[in-house]
């Protein structure tokens, strides 16, 4: 058990870790440093002990582990406070979903480097804000802890046994895997229902029909993840824009040749494309990453 | 309440409607004909009572009401068989994603344009088969109706009832607003998934990495809809291939432009894209066109 733990912003994301660790006895003090107003007074609801920071000052010291879950812009500031206060007894890890960003950050600041063991749970939802935080946000999910060289083992030993203890399955990656994995994993797929969305919005201005009514043939799913947290996946697109770049590149690459088979129909190479990817769903679902009922369980009949 | 119904193709939908129209008592007896001896084994396990046809011989004579749910690459032979027993004391409807091309097949014979009434219900799932098919399907869900000038008000009448029975919501509208609604709403969200799915694939390959047990963070949602079944999308992709090719045309414009604003870092702009479709996710939970839950209730806490 930890002495003192310092969560920094406490979102959807910040407050399932406040939840996850009142719940799992992670440390005997847990601090909280939030700015907005609204959110304070909805984390006070949730345990009467949790102690609120004013400023990330001295106090930081004490902190045996900080957990930054704010959006990314905001780390700089934060790095810079945390500067002057933080020592090698103190740990930072934080949630932030690119890393090579924050690593530049963090530069090459020995100190800094010493002190930060980065991390990215893939845990979240399309709701913001402590309201819809929840201590088993990151039971049986991925996360991923950012290794490199001279990174003290036991530091890396100590964020791994946290995230454990908040249900999650760790594993190791460096930084330059793990942004160009989720930028097709992850930022891709937001980014094209942001747009898909957008494209409906366009077509119903131009046309001067009603069509989100008719959305249930496809549409209503990407419109949940297009309903993401707009500062968060900003962020995350200008963070990590030369391999998103990349990614929306080949796709649409992959749109076009789709494009030709269909125009002069054929039919093998557009059933093979539709057949393989049916093999996706059923290894997303023996990996456990989704649930296997029809239509996410959605319809209750 | 009719005296015969007749059911042609008894996959998801065939068999939804046959449910339906069990527990509705729409019609005294109720026909089917399937060719797939593994549909017939399991179709005979839902009700004793339900008929079987061997062929579309005279007996569609007798016919009320028939329906076709078949994947539409079947319609051709179907109605061919049709046309020599059918008159217009029957109606046959369909439950075809696309229209136009339904239209054109009927073409310009003046008794079949009597006595089809051509239908789309927004329902289904990403299984295939009678084994996943439910009564309640077409519940609360639109059910959109084709009219054109010269259709019967009475045969209009009782295809808009028998959608009401099964607990659809019921809509008229001419093929080609139809044609170009879908393509956007379901047709341009069905074929982004699959390539999306088909881009992860080729970074697999490429990359010789497993990133697939990575999919919770958006991947896994596009792959649920990419799991549909293959003949029934390959036939909407080729039949409505000209409104298709046009949203995939506007789609990549919007992609482009989304890569430009990244690209220089255009604050305003992409958060007023991320923001305006938040909107349209509000929108389609008001108009009850998805749960409300966030992750679509899907993470059991």
């Amino acid at each position: 058990m930890l002495n003192n733990i310092l969560i920094v912003g406490c979102g959807l994301i910040g407050s399932s870790i406040l939840r996850g660790s009142i719940s799992k006895k992670i440390s005997k003090n847990i601090y909280v440093f939030e700015k907005s107003k609204r959110n304070i007074s909805f984390v006070k609801k949730i345990n009467k002990k949790i102690k609120f920071l004013n400023d990330l000052d001295h106090q930081v010291s004490n902190m045996d582990l900080i957990v930054l879950s704010t959006h990314m812009s905001q780390y700089k500031n934060i790095i810079k406070k945390l500067q002057r206060y933080i020592s090698s007894r103190n740990i930072v890890t934080d949630t932030g979903s690119t890393k090579r960003n924050i690593e530049k950050l963090i530069g090459k600041n020995k100190r800094l480097k010493e002190i930060f063991v980065l991390s990215h749970p893939i845990a979240g939802s399309e709701m913001s804000g402590p309201k819809f935080g929840n201590k088993n946000l990151f039971k049986d999910k991925w996360c991923i802890i950012l290794k490199s060289k001279n990174k003290s083992s036991k530091k890396l030993k100590i964020i791994e046994k946290f995230w454990k203890k908040l249900g999650s399955k760790t594993i190791f990656m460096n930084s330059v895997d793990h942004d160009k994995i989720f930028s097709i994993t992850s930022h891709l797929p937001h980014l094209i229902a942001y747009n898909l969305v957008k494209t409906a919005i366009d077509f119903q201005k131009k046309n001067k029909k009603n069509i989100i009514k008719y959305s249930a043939g496809g549409l209503r799913d990407f419109s949940r993840t297009a309903a993401s947290n707009e500062i968060m996946w900003r962020d995350i697109f200008f963070e990590n824009k030369d391999n998103i770049i990349d990614s929306i590149n080949i796709f649409i690459k992959n749109l076009n040749n789709f494009k030709r088979l269909i125009k002069k129909e054929s039919n093998k190479s557009i059933l093979n494309i539709l057949k393989d990817s049916k093999k996706v769903r059923r290894q997303i679902i023996e990996l456990k990453q989704d649930v296997s009922k029809p239509n996410f369980g959605r319809d209750i009949f």
